[in-house]
C-alpha cells in the first residue's frame, strides 16, 4: 500500500461502475470521451504527490507511512494553512477547477470524527477511525452525496409524499442496512473509490430513517451514477480550460444499496444527522473558500492581461476597475488565511473559524457576479463575437485574423487572453463557476444564516450598551 | 414590389455572397444548418407583417404604399411608442433574441437624414433619401457596419500603423469610391440584403480618409464576412431558445470594395463623420433598450416560475428577490417609455429623448449581472449538475429523473423553467446577452459619457445656487 | 370666505393650542422663536395662492369657488401631475423641505372617500364629503396623525399591555365618542387647523375600538402635542436651510378626547381601518416622490457646483460620480412623471399607479446615503472641519478665511457652497432627511411589500411560461 | 522626565498659544467650555497610562525609561498589533472617537526616520531622532499639520497665484528658516504640545520652496490656530458621545513664523517631501484603520441593542441587515489584524503592509454609509422625531413619554439607545464621522491609487498568462 499512482489511480476506475452519461451506460470510465477528461484532472492529486517540486506540500510521513496530505488530520492553524495551501496550489495546476477527489471526503471524515466524539458515539467513531486508515493507506479517491433531491423544500424528510426525496434506511439486517433514494450534485462521483454520504439538513423527531451517515464502494450493486453533461464539448480555442480539465457531477441513486454495518457511522440519530450536516460545512466551506483563490486569481490576471492587450490599462475608468478587481480577490484570499489562523480544535482536532470561513465565501459569493462582469467589461464584444477554433486553424481565414484582430498585442496573443476571458465569463465554464459560486458547498443564504449564528455580539454589544449608559442584559 | 413573404426573404440571400463559418465558405446562407437558423429567425420580421395578428403594428400604409412599419419614419412620441412595441412584441416572437434586421438599418438612415439635412448637405441627403426609398420598397433587410477594429485604441485613424484598422477610401473614381478595411461585431450582416457602413468615432483632421459612410449589397465582390459560431450547437432540452434562435455577428473584410457614388452618402467630412457615429446611437440605443424587455420580462417571469416550481416563493429573501427583480425591470421599461415621450424634433424626424434613453440603457446594463445572479440564485444547483436532452430521451434514464427531481412542480415541468433559466443565465445564450448588455450599442462608459454631455444641469444647478445664495454664474 | 392670506392662516394659529416645547408649553406658535421659523415655512403655502406667479398653479376655480389646488380632487392624470408640480414647486420654494400642511391632509381625505365610497358606508362618506368641503372653503391647513405608537411590534392593538399604544374609542356617547391614545411623527401639527387621525395598520377581529378615523382641531381639549427639536437652532452661516425652514414633529397625545359623530368618518369596522391605512399610501407616497424632487435637485446641483468650487470638475472619477448622481435623480423624476401617467380611477377619483409610486420611493430610498456620501466625497474635509458663523463675521479672523479658503472660486463663494453641502448632507437637516428617506411615508421595507402586491405578473410569467414550452397555470 | 498625568498634560496647554473659537480668541483652552471637552478627551492618553487597567498596554520600559506606547518604535508584527490594539482600546474608551494626541505625532515620526535614513541623510536623521526622543522624554502630545489649502487644485503649489496657499519657506537665516501659509484640517493642534508639519503631496522642479518638513510648539510665535465648531453644543440626552468627548480642527495659519535649524527636518528637497508623503500615510491609514474599529462596534452593538428594544430582531430583514453589518466590520477589523501580520520592514522599522492597510480603509470608507443607513433602518423614525433633552427632564413631559415611548424595552432603555443610534447616525457626530470616513487620512480615491500601485500582479497575471498559453512577458 501506501501513495498511488496517476494510473493505478485510474486502473482503480475500471471496476464495472454503473455510470449514466448523455442517456448511455458508460463502458469505462477512463476510456471515456468525456469523462476521461474528468478522470485525468482528477489524477493531477496523484500526480502532486509524485512530483519533486510538490512532494513535500502534497505528502505527509508519520513513522514510516507515506500518505497524502489531505488525510493529515489537522492540530493546529499551520495544518489548516497547508491544507489550504495545497488545495490552492492544484487547482491552480487545475486550471481554476478544483480538484477534489480527496479535499471533500476528508472535510466528511474529519466533521464525523468530531461529532462522534463530541457524542461519546465509541462505536460509530471506530469505525469511521477504522474507514478513514484503510483510504489514507489505500490514498483513495474519495466523493461526498449529501444532498437529497428534497421534492417539497416546506415539508421534512418523513413529510414527502415519496419518502425517497431523502435518502432513507428502508431496511435493517443483522449485517447492516438496505438504504434507498439518491443524492443530487454529487461532485466527482464517477472517478472516485469510495462514496461517502451524509445527511444534508437538520432532522427532527420522525425523521430517524433519514438520519443516516455511510460510506460505500461506487461499484456497489444498486449504486447509479447519472452524470451531468454540463461541460460538454472541447474546442480548445474557445475553451483552453474546460476542453482539457472538467468536473461531473451526478444524480446519485441508491436502488436498495446494502450497507455492512462496519460501514454505517451512525443511523436514526436525527441529533447526530443535524451535527453531522452542520459540522461538515465547517470543514467543507474553507475547502471552498480555498479552491476558489485561483480562480479569483485567474479572473484578476486576465483583467490585466486584457486590458494591456487591448492597450487600455491607463485609461481612468479600467484603473478603477482593476482595483476594485484586486480589493475583492484579496480581501477574500485574507478572510481564508485568518479562517485558518482563528481556528479552534474540538477532540484535537482544529477547524477553522467559522464566522471567518463564512465571511470569506460570502465575500466571494455575493460579488462574483460583480467580478464576471468587470472582467467582460475590460474585454470587449468580441467576447460574443470572435472566431472559432476552426477559423482559427483555417489557412484561409487566419491572415484576416491576424490583421484585423490585433490590439496593442499582436491578434495571437490578444485572442489568447480574450477567449481565456470568455471561457472563465462567458461560456459553459463561466456558468459553471457561476452557479458554483452561489449554490456550492452551500447556499449564500446559508452562509448568512452560519455568520449570524457564529457572531459573537458580547464585544460590540457590549460597547453599545455602556455608550449608551445601560447595563449589557 | 411591397412587403415581401418569408419565402421571397430567404431566396434573396441565395445570392453567391461570401460568407465563412468555422473555417469554410458556406454554400447557401438560408440552407446551412446554424446560419439557416439565424436567417430564420430574421424571417420573423416578414411572417410579423403577413400575420393577421401583428399586421397592423408590422405594417404602414401611406397611399398606395404598404410598407414595414419599421420604415416609417418617426414623426412624433407616438411613432416612436409603435416603433418600440413592434421590436419589442418581435423580440418576445424571437424568444428574447432581437430580429434586427430592419431596426438597426432604419437606425442608420434616420439618422444620416437628420445630419445631412441639418448641414445642408443636398447633395448626400438626396443619395440617403433615394436608398431609403428603395429599400422601404422593396421591403429590404438591412445590417449596419459601425465598430472598426480599431487597433491601437490610444491612437486615431490616421495614426494606425496599419491604416485599414479603421474601414477607409483608398481609391477616389469618376463612377464612385473604393474602400479598404473591416468592421467588426456585424449583427446579422450575413441574412440581410445590404449593408449600411457608417464611422464609429468622432473623427478629427486628417482622418478624412476614413470619414465616409455608404451602402452596398452584401454579394459585392470583395465583400467577406467571417462568422462567429458563438451560439453554435443546439441542444434543444438545456437550450430552449438557441437551439431555434440564432443572431449571427461577422467581422466584415472589405477588401477593396468599389462603392458608386450613388450609394455614398458622405465621404472626406470628418465633421460628418462624427455628427453620424452620435446622431446614429441616438435612436439604436432606443433600439436596444426596447429590445432588452422581452429579456428581462424572461427573466422576471422565469424567476417567478423557478420560485413556484422549487416551492419556496414565500421565503422571505426569495420575495425580497423577486421584488428586486420586479423593479429593475419595471425601471428600465418605464425610462424606455419616457425616452418616447419627451422626444425631440430634428428636420421633422422625432428621435427618443437622449439622456432618458442612455438612462434606460445604463440602468439596464449596470445591473444586468445581478439579475443573472439572482435568478440563478433562485434556480438551484440543478443549473449546472442536471440531466442532459440524451438522458431526458433516455428511457432507462428518464423514469429516475422524473422521480427524482421533482419539486413543487413535476420533474417535466421544473427541468423545463430550469432550462429555461439555464439558458438566460448560465449557458451560451447568457453569457451572449451578458455581453451584449455591457458591449452592444454602445458600452457602459459610452452611455455615462452620452448622459453626462445631455444632462440640463440648469434647474438642478438654478436650485443649489439659489440655496446657496449664489447667483447661477 | 376663500383663500386665506399667510397673516390669516398665523393668526389662526392663536388659539389656545395645547403644545410643548423642550419641557415648556408654549404660548402662541407663531411667535415662538423656533416653532415660529415652522409656522412661517408652512405659510410658503398661501404665499404662493397670493403670488401672480404661482396663483395660477396654486389655485383653482370652480364656479365661484377659488381654492387652493392642493384640494382639488383629482380625476385624471393631469391632475395629478399638476398636483405633482404644485408640490415641488413649493417644495424647491421652501428650500428642499415640504411644506405639508394641506398635501397630506387631502391624502388623507381623497383616500376616505373612495374607501368610503368603495363599501358604500353613505353616512360615513357624507360626513367626509362635508368636512373636505369646509376645510377647502376656509382654506384650513390640516395635519394627519396616523402612526401609532405600537409598543411591542409583534402584538396587535388589542393584544397590547397597555390598550393605549394604539389609538382607541374608549366611550361612545350619543353625541360622539370619546377618544384615548397617542400617535407618533405626526408633521406640521402645532401649526396647522386640524389633525385628520386614520388608522395606521390592518386591524383584524378584536381589533374593533382602535378602528377609527375622525378630525378634531388642533385646539381641542385633551389634545396635547409634543414637538420633536430635532432641527434645533439657527446659526444662518453653517445652516443657510434649516435656519430659516423648519417641520416640526409631533408625539400627538389624545387625552380622553371627544369628538362628536359628524367627524368620525368611521369607527368600529376593522375591514375600513386596513383599507383606509393601505389607501392612504397610495396617495400619500406620490406626495412624497413629488416632494423629494427639489432634495435632489439640489444634491445635483450641489455637487456640480461644489466641483467646480475646487476645480476638480473635469477629473475622471469627479465626472462619474456626477453622472450617477444625475442618473438617480432623474430616475426618481421620471418614475414620478410615470406614476401619474399610469394613473388608475375609483369612484371618479383619479389615484397614481401603485406599483410605479412605490418604485420611484423605493428608488429614492435605497439610493439616498450613497447621493449624501457622494456629495461629501466630492466637496471635502471642510465639511466637518470648516469655520463657524461666528469666525465668518470676525472682522480678524474673516481676512485669514478669505486668504487660504479659496478654490476655483474665492472663499465667499466656495464657502457658500460648502455650507449648503454640508447641511444637507452632514449637519442635523442632513440626518433628518436620511431617516425620512427611510422611514417616512413607509419605510423601505413597506415600500418593497407594495411593490410585489402591486406587481402584475402576468406579461413576465406568461412569456417565460410560453419559452419553457409551458401552460400558463 | 517620564510620563505625565492628565493634569499636567492639562496644565501644559497653559502657555499663552493662540487659538480662536467661534471668533474669539481663546483664553485657556483646558478652561473653555467647548475645547476643554476636547482637551480633556485627549487627556484620556494620559489617563490610560495611569490606570493599572491599562498601563500594561499603554507604556513600555526599555532599561529605566517608561514611556509611552504610542512612542515605541515598532520592529516587528507583535509591535505593530499591540499599537493597534492601544489605539483601539483608547478609542473605545473615547466612545468611538480617536484620541490621537500621540498616534498621528508618532506615524509622522517613524516615517521621516524611514525617509532620511533610505535617503542616507544624516543630518536630518540626527534632528528627528533627537526631536522624537525630547517628545518621548518629556511625553508630549503632538499633532501633525499635513494638509495644505491648495487653491487651485489643478496647479502645482510653485504654480499657484497666491503662494502662500502651500505652506513653504520664505527665508533662510543662519539660525533657522521662517515659513508661511497654513494648514487645513489638523486635529487636535489647540490641545498639544507640538505641531509637526509635513509636506502633503508629491513635489515637483520648482517646488523646492514648499518641501519642507519641520516642528514647533504651538505656542510659537506667528502661529494661528482658527479651530472648528463642528461638534459645538451639548445636550447629553441626545449627544451622549458629543457632550462629552470632542476633537477640534484648526485652520493652521504660519504667519512668517521661524523655525530653528535643529527642527527642520529637511528643506527643499522635492524627493524628500513627496517620499515623506507617501512614507507618513502608510502609518497613518494604519492607524485610522485601527481607530476605525470601536465605531464599527458601536454601529453593530448599537444595530442588535435597537433591533431588540424595538422587538424586532426576529424579522428576516432584519437578521439579513445585522448579518450584513457585522460582516463589513469583521472583514475590516480581519484586514487591520493583516495588515499588522504582513508587515514589511525598513532601516529596523516595522510597517504595516501597504495593500493591506489601504485595502482595510477603502472596505471601511466604501460600506460606511450603507452601514449608517442600515442601523437608522433598524431604529426607525423616531432619530428624528423624539423628545428633547428637556422634555426628558420636565416633570410634566416624562410620564407621557414614559407611557408612550415603550417598546419592548421600557422607554428610558429604549431612548437611550436610540440616542445613541441619533448621536451615531443622524446627528453632528454621525455627520463627522460620515465626512472622516471618506476623507481623513487620504480620501477614498486615494486608497484606491495606493491599492493599484501597491498590488503585486505577479501571481495573479502569471496564472492567467499560463492558462492562456503565453508567456509572461
Amino acid at each position: 500500500m501506501g501513495l498511488r499512482t496517476p494510473e493505478q489511480f485510474l486502473e482503480g476506475l475500471r471496476d464495472g461502475r454503473e455510470v449514466y452519461y448523455r442517456g448511455e451506460r458508460v463502458n469505462s470510465v477512463p476510456d471515456h470521451e468525456e469523462l476521461g477528461v474528468a478522470a485525468r484532472h482528477a489524477a493531477i492529486d496523484f500526480h502532486l504527490a509524485d512530483d519533486p517540486k510538490y512532494r513535500g506540500m502534497a505528502t505527509r510521513q508519520q513513522g514510516t507511512d507515506l500518505y497524502s496530505t489531505y488525510y493529515h488530520v489537522p492540530e493546529n492553524a499551520g495544518d489548516l494553512q497547508a491544507r489550504s495551501k495545497l488545495i490552492e496550489t492544484a487547482t491552480a495546476l487545475g486550471a481554476t477547477l478544483v480538484i477534489l477527489v480527496k479535499e471533500i471526503g476528508t472535510d466528511a471524515l474529519f466533521a464525523l470524527q468530531r461529532v462522534l466524539a463530541r457524542n461519546k458515539e465509541t462505536e460509530g467513531l471506530q469505525r469511521v477511525r477504522a474507514f478513514y486508515r484503510a483510504c489514507r493507506e489505500k490514498d483513495l479517491a474519495l466523493a461526498v452525496a449529501q444532498t437529497d433531491p428534497k421534492g417539497d423544500r416546506s415539508k421534512r424528510p418523513c413529510e414527502q409524499t415519496d419518502p425517497d426525496l431523502y435518502l432513507r434506511v428502508v431496511e435493517k439486517r443483522s449485517n447492516g442496512i438496505v438504504v434507498r433514494g439518491a443524492k443530487v450534485h454529487t461532485s466527482c462521483a464517477p472517478y472516485v473509490d469510495e462514496v461517502i454520504v451524509l445527511p444534508s439538513r437538520s432532522m427532527a423527531q420522525g425523521d430517524e430513517a433519514w438520519s443516516v451517515a455511510f460510506a460505500v464502494p461506487v461499484a456497489t450493486p444498486g449504486l447509479r451514477l447519472y452524470a451531468s453533461d454540463f461541460l460538454h464539448g472541447a474546442d480548445p480555442f474557445t475553451r483552453p480550460i474546460s476542453s482539457r480539465h472538467k468536473m461531473i457531477e451526478t444524480l446519485t441513486v441508491f436502488d436498495n444499496v446494502f450497507v455492512p454495518w462496519e460501514r454505517v457511522f451512525f443511523q436514526g440519530r436525527q441529533d447526530l444527522a443535524s451535527a453531522a450536516a452542520l459540522t461538515f460545512v465547517e470543514f467543507h466551506r474553507f475547502t471552498a473558500v480555498s479552491y476558489k483563490l485561483p480562480l479569483l486569481d485567474a479572473l484578476v490576471g486576465a483583467a490585466i492581461a486584457v486590458a494591456r492587450a487591448n492597450g487600455i490599462e491607463r485609461a481612468g475608468h479600467v484603473r478603477d476597475k482593476l482595483t476594485w478587481l484586486g480589493g475583492y480577490a484579496e480581501t477574500v484570499r485574507g478572510l481564508v488565511e485568518l479562517a485558518a489562523q482563528r481556528c479552534g480544535t474540538e477532540e484535537g482536532i482544529a477547524f477553522p473559524h467559522v464566522f471567518t470561513t463564512n465571511l470569506a465565501k460570502w465575500t466571494f459569493a455575493r460579488e462574483f457576479h460583480k467580478a464576471l462582469e468587470t472582467v467582460q467589461d475590460l474585454a470587449g464584444g468580441l467576447l460574443a463575437t470572435g472566431p472559432s477554433g476552426a477559423d482559427w486553424e483555417s489557412a484561409e481565414v487566419r491572415p484576416v485574423l491576424d490583421k484585423y484582430l490585433v490590439g496593442a498585442w499582436p491578434a495571437d496573443r490578444r485572442m489568447a487572453i480574450l477567449n481565456l476571458v470568455g471561457e472563465l465569463t462567458t461560456r459553459l465554464y463561466g456558468g459553471y463557476q457561476a452557479v458554483l459560486a452561489i449554490h456550492a458547498e452551500g447556499s449564500v443564504e446559508a452562509e448568512k444564516l452560519a455568520m449570524l449564528r457564529a457572531y459573537d455580539p458580547s464585544r460590540a454589544l457590549g460597547l453599545a450598551m455602556r455608550l449608551a449608559g445601560l447595563e449589557t442584559s
